[in-house]
């Protein structure tokens, strides 16, 4: 790997964001993206076969190069536990992996250099250098879908710990509802989408669409969808301020798939977490801005620099192209990603 | 300020660790310190009072400086929020301080660089260099005394953002007894060696020696004793799992004037944040090695940076002195400081 890449036009990264139900892949160029696509994670059928999903959506992603470019580096984002300096997915909950050597696999299936990162890292990542939190040394990524989760930028530097840091969506409680990791009480079995759907039903014996289901009965009286909408917002409120008092940060990015629930979610947070801070000063706590594209754009920054380009041409041309969000949200009706013919 | 300063043997810092009770000098060369002594900060005489007794004791420190030597830098540690790059004490409960340029003052007070730093992160930054976690890239340092705060080390990075990093002894609660922050219920209201003692007198309407006095009367079967140790052993450990959620290190020092509680703080502690992590590894939490002696070895490396000083020699040395703590700790018995006399 040279250590820096000659980047011609014709060069290109595949980008892959790991999640337990789809697998995001794109195709870019050092301007933004060329191809890109899902495939269903097929977690249901077991680690192994999860894993040949990856395998075989790296080469889908490798075969959708345009034959004008050439692929020079993989980026890849998984989630659950994540050593991002040994490559090793620790533990992931969702995928039954367990030290899974993922960026050496990728990169003897591919023989390109391989960028690995942990999902919600990689979108933080993305964040910071894209979308909400640019230029912005001190801050934090608080991911509220599925999972919960944070990730921390300090002094400008991302933060990792071996993969356990930002790992604020369990333990902390002695009691409460037993959780999926064994504790009792973890901020994930009320406060992330998955709880607030699970926990309305629990409640009220109706099914529901989601957490969004459970907000838009909330809206319209629902007193059921109210309270639980309201124990979330609380238990986050709590996990962000923890956040802010361990770590000093002011500026704190909300994404995740709650995040679409706009003001719903931000200002009784906003309230909150202010309400529960005495000597630090008011954070800004402000939506993600890439939407559910953010690991995508940060597997693909990892892939570049697994590449060995200089990222700050790529950070710049990127960060035009990813404020234009591929997926519908609130605050933007701009169009999707630039989509190029190939050749 | 050179950018390295040719260190003779004859080259000399002054530190000063300023307390809200006493102000801690010392004057060290580079291999350990020659000289040392205490003032009374006279905090209660206001906070301009506070200040000139800073300016004193500065003075007395380079009079104490041997002729044979000449005093190269300063290095000096404050509490309250302080943001060491612009060198300003933000704001000091203890002292009265608010935004005062305490860096720049003593620059122009002594016509030397200065080094400018937190008590509790000049502390831990002394613990991490020379004592109990020198070779730990990722840790807390949590200070238990009169007041409660963390500092952290990430990725061999000390944290600050802006002076708020690590300020866990105050907020997150949303109810309980009233702080001197304005806040209710905050750490410090319960786990502070100065909480435990006034809970302790509270509630038993016995006055105490300190928290000191409140172990030796849970030893000795004294419910009330017991009940406030326990409460306080609670919180901490609360805060300490917030700490490792949050950052994800798996190395706590823990510091302060509680340490010297030693396993009656220690092992409760451990078992208790075990018992509320669920996803991260089991922390190795040990207590500093540096006693009360930690802000000044952290000072003088503050002043010797601040002079241009290669570090990594001057650590070296006072790694090996500094294993000699000055002060009487459960753990040691050997000499204090290697003393020197001015020829």
């Amino acid at each position: 790997m040279s250590d820096t890449l000659d980047l011609t036009p014709t060069s290109a990264v595949v980008a892959l964001d790991v999640g337990g139900t789809f697998v995001k892949w794109l195709v870019a160029d050092h301007t933004g993206v060329l191809r890109k696509g899902t495939s269903p994670t097929h977690a249901e059928a077991g680690p192994d076969r999860a894993f040949e999903v990856v395998l075989e959506t790296v080469d889908l992603a490798l075969a959708a190069v345009p034959p004008s470019h050439t692929a020079v580096g993989v980026g890849v984002a998984v989630p659950g536990t994540v050593d991002e300096r040994r490559g090793v997915c620790v533990h992931s909950e969702n995928l039954g992996w367990r030290d899974l050597p993922v960026a050496r696999h990728l990169r003897e299936h591919t023989d390109l250099p391989v960028g690995f990162g942990h999902d919600v890292r990689t979108g933080a990542a993305a964040e910071w250098q894209l979308g909400a939190g640019r230029g912005v040394a001190d801050q934090a990524y608080v991911s509220v879908g599925t999972g919960l989760a944070a990730a921390l930028l300090l002094d400008g530097r991302p933060v990792s710990s071996g993969g356990y840091a930002g790992e604020i969506g369990h333990g902390g409680a002695l009691d409460g509802e037993p959780c999926a990791c064994g504790g009792r009480g973890c901020a994930e079995t009320v406060a992330s989408a998955a709880a607030i759907a699970r926990r309305y039903t629990a409640a009220s014996g109706a099914t529901v669409d989601g957490a969004r289901g459970v907000l838009a009965r909330a809206l319209t009286g629902d007193e059921v969808a109210r309270r639980v909408w309201d124990d979330a917002v609380e238990v986050l409120s709590a996990l962000v301020a923890d956040l802010i008092r361990v770590t000093g940060v002011a500026h704190v990015v909300v994404g995740g798939g709650l995040v679409h629930a706009g003001d719903a979610l931000l200002t009784p947070l906003r309230e909150r977490v202010r309400a529960r801070l005495t000597v630090h000063p008011a954070p800004r706590i402000v939506p993600a801005a890439l939407g559910g594209s953010a690991g995508s754009w940060g597997a693909a920054l990892l892939g570049w620099r697994a590449a060995g380009a200089d990222l700050a041409s790529i950070v710049a041309a990127y960060a035009d192209a990813a404020r234009r969000p591929d997926e519908p949200s609130p605050r933007t009706s701009g169009p999707s990603f630039r989509q190029r013919s190939a050749q």
